[in-house]
């Protein structure tokens, strides 16, 4: 954590300046774009008759519980600390948790459905790796009293709406469709769970295996299903030790994708057989289909997904999730679909954690962060750099008046601009900071000028390439990109200009 | 941490929904507050060409420094924790120790000056108390590479600005300026620092001391320099140990704000003498107020306190503080001023605790919540609740698909709507779910008017005090606030309505 550096012969512990392993700083561009993109959506949200909601970002270890899909891992995923009376706190790891636990607190006081959205950071404990980052922002709306699955069809046109709001083609997104009762009743008539007498840790870690498809493919997750599989490092991750006809069942059900939501249906139907649970679960598909429909979202976007079971361990019935088709070239050359960008689904256990009471639930959580990645990726790349301020540079140190005078009259027109912070010895560093920023202007005022009534102003696009070489107000006279202007007519000249670009 | 719930005889554990202590949740209308003023701070940020910048909330613990007031408390005020490499992590206590860290290891590619502006929630691990929490939002803007005094006053001039865009009077607000190296000259007059061989513990056990005045009162400043003080529970505070001589200079000097500015200045240089700090100090204040005047902050907004040294152990030069001294009435009827909203300073050896070169930087923070609670006491109380969404109520269950339609064209008119998501058995529940959420009107369409091709209209608002005894359709349609519309017209009518609010 500390390095040393070497100072008069006597060492000197210096803290190290990094974020610590995992996190990252957002600069500029990139955080405004974000603030941008929170705000297209919640204003879908609101459209909708979604109220805010901002819970801390702390909370009670075991209000958060254990669902987090990354269960070897210390803390099951979250970062937590015991406070001074030996509880432990713990920080959010996503925005539905929590939510739980405030309706629950807040029952009395809030609506029935209770209607919210939420967005901010989320931090999980999880191993860092490539664009995969341990602090990341979602953006969620959820319905708690959600009777029925009108709830989780809205759910999905919504996300429909939003994907489209911000600029991804009709023709490439797809919003894929499950339920978790079609898997349990899968697992009933495989004999695995017996009249919802659920074996819970085993069908959690079918679920789990299932969920890493798109990482492992059908064969790593019939490792995963069986016995267990041996990673590339050597690693073993022991398996949920299924027999073969249940594997192959469960391999049946997660690969029958088929063209048409019908098709996939009707096999669905045949596997499941007799199974309550499982022909609960497709009725619910069928009505989410149909309200969509209703709705303009038809099957060329929303796609029965047996193989979509999202890992968190909390979802009870439909589970939704908007997958970008988009291929993107990566660094290597290769090309791949963006992939996952929201996902959600319905909880009805969640606040029964607290109240002991059913109150059936359902949500989706945006990926801001994945999200805008993807928005890069496919925009054009030729989208403008925001301007950078217009720079009073100092010429004379006893002249600050007049500079502070000129850079209020800029801020009152709207204009926005800074008088140089730094060491003024020098014009050359100054206009090299102009030029640093993306300043389109600088203004230059010696005695000279003021005595005149008149300011210089730099043009730094046309004079970025020599600007580096001038030291001397006077050199600086006879380059090309300057025009001399009354000092009266300042704010008018930079007015008409900046209408110009 | 949990409660225990007797049912079935048998006990469940079930963890309590309530937020850590010192910590709550924001709804609704209180976070989209916030998230306006900090859009209006901003705006000013970006106009005076500062850019965004947002860090992560988990820094290394050494990397964030120990320069919280507090420190009497376990880990210094800071929320932290071990990582698994054995690394201590923690939340960060403030945005100003980030930035430095930020700079210090971006170095090469950051302009100089840097000039950014953050906003988020930060962490304290302090005792929580009435309206003071462990989770609250600053709004920082900071110039690093600072150079002089110059900096200093655009930050107070920038605190004036935003302070009066977000609607505080001109008489209401002050902007108490004051320098550490006044404060050093005060001291070193005194004996207690010699020729820049700072006591840098004593120094800040004085200004902490100073900085209680608030709370604590004249007299209470003078025990901590004294010998100590016990507070009314009985706990006892150690203090600086000062003579009597040096207490009395000390006293002196921050109880000498005078009704101007010279005044002030004039009595301030008569203490300080010949210390070469001091007058340093003097003349920085004085090229600050000269600059402030210049953009037309005028002695009414900004004036020399001596008592203002602020808390935070990292200043180093010039301090400044807005005040708001509009006055407020308490539930007891007791009435005070709203006092502090914001503040900050020059630290320029912050980031020389990560480079060893100095760094000269300058900044404040503005308390986002404590100038929303002032904004509410201040603004007048009448102003309009936001309307809620309007509500399509479910009269049978196998017209969904129609209802949908209806919340579909609303919403793609702009208009903010929902179908009522909880369990739609009983109507008067829909229409009472109507009222809580504020909606001006309901939608209410049976077998009988979809026949018909007209839709009823209830206008909540008008029937709010009978909506809660109706129990059936039929009994409802006798009711006075009531319309029946052509299907067909349904958006013309909620559009012209809506202009008419």
């Amino acid at each position: 954590m500390f390095h040393k550096v070497k100072k008069n012969k006597q060492k000197i512990v210096r803290p190290r300046p990094s974020t610590p392993k995992g996190f990252k700083d957002y600069f500029h561009l990139y955080s405004k774009k974000r603030v941008s993109l929170i705000k297209e959506i919640c204003e879908v949200y609101e459209l909708y008759g979604f109220e805010n909601l901002e819970t801390s970002a702390i909370e009670n270890l075991d209000a958060l519980g254990k669902y987090l899909p990354d269960i070897d891992r210390p803390n099951q995923g979250v970062f937590s600390w015991k406070d001074e009376e030996n509880n432990w706190l713990a920080l959010r790891y996503d925005l539905t948790a929590p939510l739980a636990r405030v309706y629950a607190q807040h029952l009395k006081e809030l609506p029935l459905p209770y209607r919210r959205y939420s967005w901010g950071p989320v931090w999980r404990n999880e191993k860092p790796g490539p664009g995969r980052y341990r602090q990341f922002y979602q953006c969620d709306a959820d319905t708690v009293g959600a009777h029925s699955a009108v709830s989780d069809a809205e759910m999905c046109i919504m996300l429909s709406t939003i994907i489209e709001k911000i600029g991804i083609r009709k023709d490439r997104y797809v919003i894929n469709l499950n339920n978790r009762k079609i898997l349990n009743g899968i697992l009933e008539a495989v004999g695995i769970l017996n009249n919802n007498e659920i074996d819970k840790n085993l069908s959690d870690m079918v679920l789990r295996s299932i969920d890493k498809i798109d990482r492992l493919g059908l064969l790593g997750v019939k490792d995963l299903l069986g016995k267990g599989r041996r990673d590339d490092s050597g690693d073993f991750t022991s398996g949920a030790n299924l027999n073969k006809v249940q594997i192959d069942h469960i391999l049946q059900f997660i690969n029958m994708k088929q063209d048409n939501n019908t098709k996939t249906l009707k096999n669905i139907k045949d596997l499941v057989g007799d199974s309550s649970t499982g022909n609960q679960g497709i009725k619910e598909i069928e009505q989410i289909l149909e309200l969509s429909e209703a709705a303009g979202v038809f099957e060329d976007r929303i796609r029965v997904s047996p193989s979509t079971v999202r890992g968190l361990g909390y979802y009870t019935g439909p589970v939704y999730e908007v997958e970008l088709t988009e291929k993107i070239e990566n660094e290597d050359g290769t090309v791949n679909e963006i992939g996952s960008v929201a996902g959600g689904g319905r909880y009805d256990d969640l606040i029964k954690r607290f109240t002991g009471q059913v109150i059936p639930a359902t949500g989706f959580s945006l990926g801001v962060d994945r999200l805008l990645f993807a928005l890069n990726q496919i925009k054009s790349k030729t989208e403008t750099h925001e301007k950078g301020p217009i720079i009073i540079t100092i010429m004379e140190k006893d002249k600050l008046s007049e500079y502070q005078k000129i850079v209020i009259e800029l801020r009152r027109a709207g204009i926005k601009s800074e008088l140089y912070q730094g060491n003024p010895k020098d014009l050359g560093r100054q206009l090299k900071y102009a030029d640093k920023r993306g300043s389109k202007f600088a203004i230059i005022m010696g005695s000279n000028e003021l005595n005149r009534g008149v300011v210089q102003i730099k043009d730094l696009e046309l004079g970025s390439r020599i600007s580096s070489q001038i030291k001397s107000h006077e050199e600086w006279k006879d380059q090309p990109a300057q025009v001399e202007i009354l000092r009266e007519k300042l704010i008018d000249f930079i007015t008409n200009y900046s209408n110009n670009f």
